[in-house]
């Protein structure tokens, strides 16, 4: 998915090439080269590309590579940003997924003027961006930010990265899933969620059973949300933000999330920061997050 | 305690004066005062004074108050920084003595050059200094950096702060004397500390038992640093620093707590963040590091 975005947020073009399609980064930068120059007479003359930006898991601000990505066909060090300085002549920033959200949320959404935030991203894992004194924590090796790998506990779930009991074995979509599945075998209540398999499962049908008082889906809110209150207490303890920003999938719950996460997270807190850090949407949830997130990163560097 | 430092970090004079001996802060900044002009003979026509850098409990850096310290007999909000400008009429600045103990590392010791560490102090409580991109973190109100009161246990031991199971109620010399209790009251081998009151029992008495392989002194070596090494290697997944600083009175315990931390938060760390932080001594450990780190708080704002 890619787009040209100008400096105030506009998404002035959309389009999507499939990475899978192709074996190496440069064969992707060429395919992205010629899909814009198929498209040139919508910007051409009008606007100047003047550099992009990219999320990318395991991305690496410094280095301008990712870095061993799981869910990428390219492995190894793929060298993202010298292959579309090369293609492009344009000045490439890389960075992950949830930082370059963070930089969004700073540039066109609910953080802007904030000098220090949290944005949390809720999918498939839990991604994290911090922004301390106005600027992204990408920490001395460019990996800063990896909240969804604190540990919650060390005999806990299994996780992707290979430990056991990361946060995001618990508070992500997929988190709230295993807390479902854990709940139906603890409990005999009657729900709907017991007709799901598991590989069907959604936040959004966990959510929709709420709504309808479903007591299994209530009761894994609430622990999710305990998790989660708990270590955004513990985040704030490190680097007391303004505001702690809640994205993506399982942020869509809306009160179910927000409301609970708020309460346990005060009830955690140290009394000197008590009821001084606001728990927001994202104001880019329903904008196309991804693209605008990215093209920040250019504005943000250029500005 | 209070002194006067050049840019190089020379203590060129060094005097004490007792805070309860006080009942208001301009009172005591009076008697700094006079005791200065008692001994200008000392520095007068060689040093012009060109700040006062002020490590204190509950410090506020924005503020410049102390804000509702408990160990002080100055109740509620003292305006320190307020009081010593009109006082000595240069610049002062305040904060807390962690982070005083991090700007001293960072412009003296062991962390010249170094943009991204976290300064632990290891005393009656946790304290620690966290700095990212060369510049202390003190967050929106001030506060950041309160590591000592981020959660182990919910379940766990009483803290100062009204709280339960706070990380300085384990990792600090009063914790690990709490853990030695624990363990005497668990185990029935013979340990020399059994012959201990708990009120005259110190970290460096239980250093000297494990240097005579006390099994119970060795325990509690072992069981603070995998608490501490758990919650370093969640710190790392926050900001992932270059090193790690012990500081103080435990820290003095040398391999008996650098060895197991590293050891522990190598195992806790997740695989791209491991053998990449150091875990180190301050250098300030063996001068007067509270005179020194809060001299360089003026040193590292005139810089």
């Amino acid at each position: 998915m890619f787009g040209l975005v100008d400096n105030a947020g506009n998404l002035l073009l959309e389009d999507n090439i499939s990475t899978p399609d192709y074996k190496t980064i440069e064969e992707f930068a060429l395919a992205v080269y010629n899909k814009l120059e198929s498209r040139k007479e919508e910007f051409e003359g009008k606007y100047q590309i003047v550099g992009f930006g990219i999320g990318a898991p395991n991305a690496n601000y410094y280095s301008g590579n990712i870095e061993y990505a799981m869910n990428l066909n390219w492995q190894g060090i793929v060298p993202i940003k010298e292959v579309f300085e090369k293609q492009f002549n344009v000045k490439t920033i890389v960075t992950n997924d949830a930082n370059a959200a963070a930089i969004g949320e700073m540039v066109y959404g609910n953080a802007k003027g904030m000098k220090d935030f949290i944005m949390i991203t809720l999918g498939t894992g839990l991604g994290s961006g911090i922004v301390i004194n106005g600027e992204l924590v990408y920490g001395h090796d460019g990996f800063a930010g990896e909240l969804g790998h604190i540990t919650v506990n060390p005999n806990g779930r299994k996780c992707g990265c290979g430990r056991m009991g990361c946060l995001e074995t618990y508070v992500s979509a997929t988190g709230i899933k295993r807390t479902v599945y854990k709940l139906l075998a603890k409990y005999n209540n009657p729900s709907k969620l017991r007709d799901i398999p598991f590989n069907q499962l959604t936040a959004k049908m966990i959510t929709e059973a709420a709504m309808q008082d479903d007591t299994i889906a209530h009761e894994a809110f609430d622990y999710t949300a305990k998790i989660l209150g708990a270590k955004l207490a513990d985040a704030v303890a490190f680097s007391s933000p303004e505001a702690i920003f809640l994205f993506g999938g399982l942020a869509n719950a809306g009160d179910y999330v927000f409301l609970p996460v708020k309460k346990y997270m005060e009830q955690f807190l140290l009394p000197i920061f008590r009821n001084k850090v606001k728990i927001i949407p994202s104001a880019l949830q329903k904008l196309n997050a991804a693209i605008l997130g990215a093209s920040a990163l250019v504005w943000k560097e250029i500005e």
